[in-house]
């Protein structure tokens, strides 16, 4: 049976035996599924679309999907990074946004129980009614989907003090290839009985099954933020900033920091009154509760200064601090000012960071690419911005050669090619580089555990 | 071929090609291998012990077990409380005790790289030396093995602050069962290239391959902690402590419980001077810098003394802190005074605390057994110690009646038969039970990928 006929087979069947799931079958309706970020990237236009709002149909879906062979896409909100969502010619995305429902929060246990499809703001907004707090706060936090963030174990801003997204979950429900339903965890915060699979799961990707319901711990909604920028003549002295403050102990919320390209281009659309001439800028956040945030803080300047900062600005109040905080959450959208962006993702051990700085400039100087970067220092992940014309038909060919090397420099310095946005389509060459081959077999079996028939989003991480 | 026939083989090749393993074959040396701290329960004697020296030699030591298809047990220091070292007739235990080295402390990036035979209290020191701290604190640290802690996600008392082994675990080596050998991460914080081995091997008990290094993430070496005892008069108002504290938001490095039983046993043995009237007392612990420690100890005295502490005692020092905290160290051992213990791993929701403390005094009333409780109440993992006597033959299967009991009743309030111990070979036939049967497939189907000749560990966790 050709792949046209399995597609047609496994339509009908979904009308027939799941009336209720959406089905988009119209070209201009599936257009939509066909990129997630990632649009610079080829990919593929999907055969169909399904919206499941419930996870009796993502299983009736699966197990139809598997009696006509017909690959399965997963899909959350569409905001990965990695090509990891994008459509795959003859196959059906499964997009879980109709799935949004909070079904309870639980005050008590500090547990949040919800479905994918929920976007990470508006979950974190419900559980701040309650006075609780969800930590993991990807930059695209108003756009992503809890799913997606499970799927790529998603980072964020406050990752440094609060770890990503796996750090969070505490259980699962999970859809496997063959439409069976297993659940992974629950409500306890220590749990050893059998293997780790809530931790397999979340990252994975969707290459393991479909999460249809997650258990998130949570913790007390903490207080408003004390909040600084400094200013440093040199990547050197902003490095040296950073590890003092990681070395000593302090655990800020915050550790971000822009290199010039990205202040430029920031304050060239936003005119904050950024220091245009520094080489490097830092974003230091505390959430210590009560008077421990300004006493964080108080070390946290003590630290750059010592580092060399040429000049920091204290918040004075919350509104300050929102401004400050501006700055680097606008770097993105200011930079696509300039072009296409081609965001990575690379991350070294801590230390590294003002190396693999200095070297993410050269390589990019090297061959003319426009490059700002930006990223979480104090967790050694660094999003270089590769800016380029799409209207320039060598660009997009450069702009790869740039990330490969990127990608070299990073691995050799004990690093990693994704510390948050995950393999997805558009690193999967580089997984048994920084791997190896033998941990790389280990995974391909793994997923040949889980998904023998090979319908479940063949082609991505492996 | 069989078994004996086959081990014969077995060790005529390793002593051929491995001359550097070490080779117990001496039936009295191969009686300490026989038991883990379960020596209640019953448990075989392994055909050979194996002491290599190097990853070369396990991945030799599993490449001829492969070879002649004899099972394989992995053992640390054989402290575990599951079982889960014991040996097994016909199969070789491969001991990984000679493999203590630190191979580097690397102090900018907060890590120490370490093979996985040193002690977790020697581990601690030479960090401590540098100014830095590895938080996982088994009761038993000062015997049990970091290799085993791997195995177990082994857990402790400061896990309500600082969670689990796996928590700081940011890569391993590890030997598969043919003898090949894997990384599975590096020194970096984030890295989410790929699926998650590193957090699938934590927790599995060596049934999916050795470890046989590990890098561990570090912090600073935090202060001197404020510590602080209270009594209450029931166990429901200990509970509100408890529930007060952890949602208000402090965040305290212990939070361990007692119950009257253990009161009375750790006191008639050491005359601490405890409160015997008292239904059950805290130990609470901030190990928060500078004055935020006796900030967060002044509230959470606040928190005991409205949920209805009877009386509180506060160290002045850390002589007295020392003194205090015997309290909780020596329980064990006071037990052991009485009996034999047989100490099960119970975790619920935090908030069923006090209902499971209820529910583990009820079952072994009724049943006329002996159980003092104590745990990780800040987690909801408390250890009921079944106190028998070996003599008498019939209280093992009933000691076994009242685990089964509290089993049922600790899932039935969502829990898990083991937070910190590990499945091992006790609690085997209650995973599916706790999981599911799929859940507990999708485990199996992951071991025969790993796997596939069934050689390793078999009979463990699954």
């Amino acid at each position: 049976m050709d792949t046209a006929t399995a597609v047609d087979a496994l339509l009908a069947d979904i009308r027939a035996e799941l009336p209720t799931v959406r089905l988009l079958t119209d070209a201009l309706d599936r257009e939509s599924y066909r990129n997630d970020e990632t649009a610079y990237l080829p990919a593929e236009l999907p055969a169909a679309v399904a919206l499941p709002g419930s996870t009796d149909e993502v299983a009736g879906l699966l197990r139809l999907a598997s009696k006509h062979r017909v690959p399965v896409v997963p899909r959350g909100a569409g905001t990965g990074l990695s090509g990891g969502a994008a459509g795959i010619e003859g196959a059906l995305t499964v997009a879980l946004t109709r799935m949004t429902r909070i079904l309870e929060i639980d005050r008590e246990n500090l547990v949040v129980v919800t479905q994918p499809g929920i976007i990470n703001a508006d979950l974190k907004a419900a559980v701040a009614r309650e006075g609780l707090f969800y930590p993991p706060d990807p930059a695209s936090y108003e756009t992503c989907s809890i799913g997606g963030n499970l799927g790529t174990n998603a980072g964020g801003l406050c990752c440094v003090k609060y770890g990503q997204t796996r750090d969070w979950v505490l259980g699962l429900e999970v859809v496997l290839a063959d439409g069976s339903v297993i659940r992974t965890g629950g409500r306890n915060v220590k749990d050893t009985a059998g293997y780790a699979l809530t931790h397999l799961f979340v990252g994975s990707q969707g290459t393991l099954g479909v999460i249809t319901e997650a258990t998130l711990r949570l913790r007390p909604l903490p207080g408003p933020r004390a909040t600084m920028l400094a200013f440093f003549a040199s990547l050197e002295a902003c490095g040296t900033a950073v590890a003092s403050i990681i070395q000593s102990g302090l655990v800020p919320v915050t550790l971000e920091l822009m290199d010039r390209e990205t202040i430029v281009a920031v304050d060239e659309v936003h005119r904050l009154g950024l220091d245009r001439e520094a080489a490097a800028m830092l974003l230091v956040e505390s959430d210590a509760p009560g008077p421990a945030a300004a006493a964080e803080m108080d070390a946290a300047e003590a630290a750059v200064m010592a580092a060399g900062a040429t000049s920091v600005v204290r918040a004075a109040d919350a509104q300050e601090a929102d401004w400050l905080r501006q700055a680097r959450r606008l770097a993105l959208r200011a930079l696509e000012e300039q072009g296409t962006v081609r965001m990575e993702d690379v991350g070294v051990p801590r230390a590294r960071v003002p190396d693999l700085l200095v070297a993410i400039a050269e390589i990019a100087g090297r061959h003319g690419v426009r490059c700002a970067t930006f990223g979480h220092a104090g967790d050694g992940n660094l999003h270089p911005n590769l800016v380029f014309s799409r209207d320039d038909p060598a660009a997009a060919g450069l702009t790869h050669l740039v990330r490969d090397e990127i990608f070299r420099v990073a691995l050799s310095m004990g690093g990693t090619v994704t510390a948050e946005h995950g393999i997805g389509s558009s690193r999967r060459e580089w997984l048994p580089i920084q791997r190896g081959e033998g941990a790389v077999a280990a995974m391909r079996a793994i997923k040949a555990a889980f998904a023998p028939l090979g319908i479940l989003h063949p082609g991505r991480v492996l």
